[in-house]
């Protein structure tokens, strides 16, 4: 039991596993707040951990272009930065790849990105991309990668996998520390047997753990699903899984069912700006004027700082008079939502409950409309060049 | 000593009393943030709270605006809707009659706003306003008066002067409770003859404190001084003396050296949104790059939740990345300095202490430019009708 990934329980092919890095305990599955610029938007590090948070996602693109690798490690590391006490697992800038396109050249030996904040070229190989995530501190690394658009041809999916796998073997050579751990990326699009080419590829490398990136991109759902499907057969038992870039309600609980153990998404926070907020019955709008009058919190079995000092009633007002407390106090309540959930789900894990537990939840709560969804997070990823 | 208002000691023309309302205390001299809309801006009542806060200042105009006042009277009170457990003093909406002056008529009997949200006419009488303030709960009510520019002719100056003062006697026969408390507003510009005028008719009425009004509104910051200068002649001894609107540190210095006990201003809010941080020697620009990479808090000695927790490095990079948690931090350093600037002056006053510690605050504060604070606060009124 002394591992970096210990399996608890296995209920079907759902997981309840502990990940254990410099002492620290993560239970999964887990989700992972996302700090792209070194802050999880309009909270900090301590609402971050009363919500129950010990692992966060940060992005070494992001990094590299502000404050920038050099800065960091010379300032003591992400974590000193942030004051943050918890974890951090980084992205490689592979999604930034994509989701900045207009701005980036792929080459066959890494990324160049034209800098979204001031147009300096960003030069990301294989290699560097391991040593800045070591440089900073991270303690869970992702090596770069190919993430293609839902778009792309047979060929560039074929192609983009032969690279991402020809970079992961670059960049476990270039890792100096066990301190820090290094995850593998499969690809293949919704493919599945592109992914299946992928996995055997990527899995057949001594990583970590193993994440399925590429998906979420504004595909179709069902498609995503489908592909989502194939993870207990792809990825081994003993390691880690990580679906990259997921984090509606209704998502999770069909992911854990299939397998996998973590997830990250910026959703949860974006939405909350936006005045969407999480509860058990699908998501509500805070501007809809029927909360104007409503003297209870968001959900009254919710025990997350937002939902017991604060009333509908007062964020609805909040969010009509664009304070930007509404914007922390609704940030809030969708974190600790998916903490919560997560920590359910992992109880039902332990007892081998969880199938019965994943169709209740499904049942209960009304998924928002896929294209909706997909549509916001196309808007979301073109937006990405200018808001951040 | 079972009074609403205790002097506990005087220091020449400085006094350090004790403001007891429904069981809870407030020291002066006093600065109270401004919740304009029912939100200190960026922050929640319980960081408030932990600052120190006990007695904050929100907007009878504004509250009628949104989301009204039967609402809010409806709801409970304008205390549990904010879940603010200390005391509120309500201004009356004689100051947006100024600041929104492009949407305002003055009548003989009261303001016609034409609200800055909607247009909806909103008629404010002084005697109604009591009772709006009485009906969400306020703790301190300010009577509506009639506040001028700083191009006010002579003439405009002794009319306002008389509508105030005829309001001002409306305003206490309105009142229904002594729960309550009910200031009167002393007019008259920077002209002290008209100061003194005002003084006499106001200060002639059962008002439980006295506040100066029309100042810190553009004008020459040498005529404001010495306009403040009069308050001890002015104002009685017996009763608190608050000055309206202002709150920049050597500002609060000198108005208490001349006798002033409550003051309140969006100032060290507004300024924190865009990066201007108090601190012992003046501000400081937290977008100077200098501040980049250093790993120390804003002022060494300060103990609030930020210092304590975040570098200027952290700070300086998230205003440049314009992420939200940024300016709640530097809210809640510029709010704690103001807080503790009160707390050591009120030391210096029961040790007659003050004339020294006011000399020596003062040599090393170095003053934003006056016609630049000027400029600042004027842009900051006009933008009023569209930010609020």
């Amino acid at each position: 039991m002394n591992k970096f990934f210990n399996i608890i329980n296995v209920d079907k092919t759902s997981r309840v596993a502990e990940i254990v890095i410099n002492g620290i305990k993560i239970q999964t599955p887990c989700f992972m707040p996302v700090a792209t610029q070194a802050s999880v938007k309009s909270l900090d590090s301590f609402e971050l951990n009363n919500i129950g948070y010990n692992l966060i996602l940060s992005n070494i693109y992001h990094m590299a272009a502000r404050p920038g690798i050099t800065y960091l490690k010379d300032f003591g590391g992400i974590h000193k930065f942030m004051n943050w006490k918890g974890l951090i697992l980084t992205d490689s800038g592979g999604f930034q790849g994509y989701s900045l396109s207009h701005r980036v050249k792929v080459k066959d030996d890494g990324i160049i990105f034209q800098s979204h904040l001031d147009g300096k070229e960003i030069y990301f190989k294989p290699k560097q991309v391991v040593r800045y995530q070591e440089d900073i501190g991270s303690n869970i690394m992702m090596p770069l990668d190919i993430c293609l658009p839902k778009k792309a041809s047979l060929n560039e999916l074929k192609e983009a996998i032969e690279t991402t796998y020809s970079w992961a073997k670059e960049s476990i050579t270039a890792r100096t520390t066990i301190d820090s751990k290094l995850f593998g990326i499969v690809q293949g699009g919704t493919n599945l047997e592109l992914r299946e080419i992928s996995a055997k590829k990527i899995t057949s490398l001594d990583f970590d753990g193993f994440a399925y990136g590429g998906l979420g991109v504004g595909e179709d759902k069902e498609l995503m699903m489908n592909a989502l499907q194939s993870v207990n057969e792809l990825l081994p038992e003993n390691k880690p899984r990580y679906l990259m870039g997921i984090g509606s309600p209704d998502d999770l609980i069909k992911s854990i069912r299939n397998g996998f153990d973590m997830f990250d998404c910026v959703l949860p926070t974006r939405i909350a700006r936006n005045g969407s907020l999480f509860t058990e019955k699908g998501r509500i709008n805070i501007f809809n004027a029927k909360y104007k009058n409503i003297d209870k919190p968001i959900e009254e079995k919710c025990k997350c700082y937002s939902c017991e000092n604060y009333s509908l009633a007062y964020i609805h007002h909040l969010f009509k008079s664009k304070e930007l407390l509404g914007y922390r106090i609704s940030s809030i309540h969708n974190l600790a939502f998916l903490y919560n959930l997560m920590s359910v789900t992992r109880k039902m894990i332990k007892n081998s409950d969880f199938s019965l537990f994943a169709i209740d939840f499904l049942k209960e709560y009304r998924s928002t409309d896929p294209q909706i969804q997909a549509e916001q997070k196309s808007k979301w990823i073109q937006s990405q060049g200018r808001e951040n």
